[in-house]
């Protein structure tokens, strides 16, 4: 079977980023990827990500959601203007009270967020339609469900979208043309990390103190529990739409994150709204306390979860590798990224998971050695180095290690574009997002970590 | 207690002016209404509506929603810029393929629909939080919940609406401020009326021709069947939001239309979307005769339990005006309006039914004389100036007859604004929709009746 053409939009970081990256590197070949950014020049990350596969099933390309001569050139550049699946995931975000928000910023939101979305499917659905084949994915978000207090105009922008592929997916249908809306919680991308920083620094003398209190000290707050709680990776998204765009019978709706199912169960079962209104209310007024207890439950549950499964599968692991016993792990191409930060419990964890699902490979267990100190693992580029160190001809499939290279996978050429993150003259790490890997500091070099958000971690899990 | 400050968008026509009307009619002078449009020189209908309430409790004031300064300037002429109930219901309709509208005009609605909500909440909502008081009430639509085919961005619209006020509500209520969601279903207003008329005109060259036989050949014609057996008037929405406005602890949603619960309960069954789709999908592609059928019933249905209400209600009404036996009726300030087509058996109805309900009057039955005949009944000017001679004189409290005028009911002052019709050189009337009243006009005179849509009534039924 042919390849299909997949365009992707808003592929310079977050879930575009993994998509892309995933679905150029699938094993069976079956995608040929155009992998979408309004500026180029910040392909970086993408290209360093997307390794051996750029030329061959990743091809990166200028589009700008908010401009329809863009999206037509683009188009026009593709043979036959073929695109099987279309993925609209260009997005921008905004939190805060509304009284501090400028109307000539809720409209530029709703235009990539909204009408981002209406170009694309106006210049792709009818080619799809014509061809009575294709199928459209939407990055929409668990708030295009339901509402969240200071999320008014991002609410807003991700309704409408939903209210836009409801209306379209039974005419779509007529013409064997799938629309798919692909809703995650919260991901922990640089996007998110942004929102976050600006909404901390952001001047809110223009509403009242009260309202600005509650933002801050609540919202705020609640946001990086909920955040360290429930948050998935742009890895974890990119998974979920890889099944979304895979399904011999995609689904309009599916949620990555199964947390929120009681969320919209609480609009569900009560039409008047009220039920919905008083529990959010006494979340965030009354009963925050419970709510952070109970995101802390999860968070333990969850770590609880993974652990299990990771000693399912370091078993199968071990048993792959043959030589994992000897607590020698693998040198990693792409280097491993950092997917996601974990504050577990204050003794030492008695293993490192790392994947690098970049690479195609599988989940890896790296045992602690006894001489690695508390302190060697403070800094997120020691601990990748560390890794680095202790990957060494491992002999698992795909690896590039001392002794065996894998045939799948090739260490990636080169990255073109900009290094994205390069030493300061103070000696620390420029790289502005935890989530991005470090390995080529130094081993004394920590990577800074956000001042507040996601919370500074004791202990990391790599997952 | 002091009557409390109503501001309403969009009350040229529709739902704004019928909730205008009843609000400034309330028997019990409980509101202060500041109705507002667009453009002041179309109040004529507002003005010749609200009779003696203009000036007392009702008065007009010009406010564009997609303009911040005339919101602010609006809100600056009001004493103490207090506004106690902001009813924001300015809105505009689009439907047809999405190949054939523009991304200006999709926009244009947007910047009406949901910017001209956000830009009514950002100015009045802050001093609502100042005061610790105040209710904003949206009107919203069935179109908020559930995407319909064809009216992708009409729909996108009212669930950004949604999305903004389910996002503010929990903040609003910390300040003591209420946000209600009014969703009616279909509403035969000249708004929607005229939509229709422009899709039925409108050029679809742009699109292919398949989706263009979809459009006007299936959904089209289905709309009318939906309008003609589960249209709402909009006095019926006022009064719908009226209660809204009096609850003392006012819902989050409101739907006014029953008939609607089914097509969101789909959507709650499945989160996946899967059951809506293909219903959606059956009932436009492959079962549109039983959508039909079904349709019908629903009519008869109605029909029946109308007609059963308006048995109790003559009775009651027979006992209270003690002179209904004679077969006259009531001579009714303002004159009655017609609310609703309704093509019924081919036989002739057994009575016709009046509602004033601007002029805070009950329903009334006025029996059907044996003279009448089946042709007197084809005009409406025919049908409301017959009804005018039978009312002469009825002795019902609030009539202004030959024999008695009621001490709570006024006639109306002379409408200060331009005639809402005017008879034209071919000597039919000029008025534009068949739901406004044509007694001015002789009885000879029959109100045009749009081409196809509503249907041509055969009899009709004033609600």
């Amino acid at each position: 079977m042919a390849p299909r053409t997949v365009l992707i939009t808003g592929c310079s970081s977050g879930i575009g980023l993994a998509l892309a990256v995933r679905l150029a590197r699938d094993k069976q070949r079956r995608f040929r990827v155009i992998a979408t950014m309004r500026n180029v020049s910040r392909s970086g990350a993408l290209v360093e990500a997307a390794g051996s596969a750029l030329g061959r099933t990743l091809e990166v390309k200028q589009l700008d959601v908010c401009d329809e001569a863009s999206i037509r050139a683009c188009l026009d550049s593709i043979p036959g203007r073929r695109v099987d699946v279309l993925v609209s995931n260009a997005g921008v975000g905004m939190i805060g009270p509304l009284e501090c928000q400028s109307l000539a910023a809720m409209q530029g939101l709703m235009d990539t967020n909204f009408f981002g979305l209406v170009r694309l499917v106006k210049e792709v659905l009818p080619d799809m339609k014509r061809r009575r084949s294709g199928h459209i994915v939407v990055i929409s978000s668990v708030m295009g469900l339901q509402g969240i207090v200071f999320n008014d105009v991002y609410a807003a922008s991700k309704f409408a979208v939903e209210g836009f592929c409801e209306s379209l997916v039974v005419q779509a249908l007529r013409f064997n043309v799938a629309i798919s809306l692909v809703e995650p919680g919260p991901v922990t991308t640089e996007f998110e990390a942004k929102v976050y920083e600006e909404a901390e620094r952001a001047d809110y003398s223009q509403t009242d103190p009260e309202t600005a209190a509650i933002f801050t000290d609540l919202y705020l707050r609640n946001s990086r529990d909920v955040f360290a709680s429930l948050g998935q990776s742009p890895e974890d998204i990119a998974e979920h739409t890889l099944r979304v765009i895979e399904a011999a019978r995609p689904p309009f709706r599916h949620q990555t994150n199964a947390a929120y199912t009681p969320m919209a169960a609480l609009k569900h079962a009560d039409p008047s709204g009220a039920l919905m209104t008083e529990a959010f209310y006494k979340l965030v007024f009354k009963y925050g306390a419970v709510l952070r207890f109970g995101l802390r439950a999860i968070r333990l549950l969850r770590w609880k979860a993974q652990k299990r499964r990771v000693k399912e599968r370091s078993g199968f692991l071990r048993e792959r590798s043959g030589r994992d016993r000897a607590g020698k792990g693998c040198q990693l191409h792409p280097p491993p990224r950092l997917l996601h930060p974990w504050a577990c419990s204050a003794t030492a964890p008695p293993s490192i998971l790392l994947r690098a699902s970049d690479a195609g490979l599988e989940m890896h267990q790296l045992r602690v050695e006894p001489h690695n100190t508390r302190a060697a693992w403070r800094g997120h580029g020691a601990l990748l180095d560390q890794l680095q160190r202790w990957c060494r001809s491992c002999g698992v499939e795909g690896c590039t290690g001392d002794t065996a290279a894998g045939p799948t996978v090739k260490p990636p050429s080169p990255a073109p574009g900009p290094p994205p993150h390069a030493r300061e003259a103070d000696g620390s790490c420029s790289t502005d997002s935890m989530h991005q890997h470090c390995a080529p500091c130094t081993s004394a070099v920590p990577l800074p970590v956000p001042r507040t958000w996601p919370p500074h971690p004791r202990w990391l899990w790599v997952l």
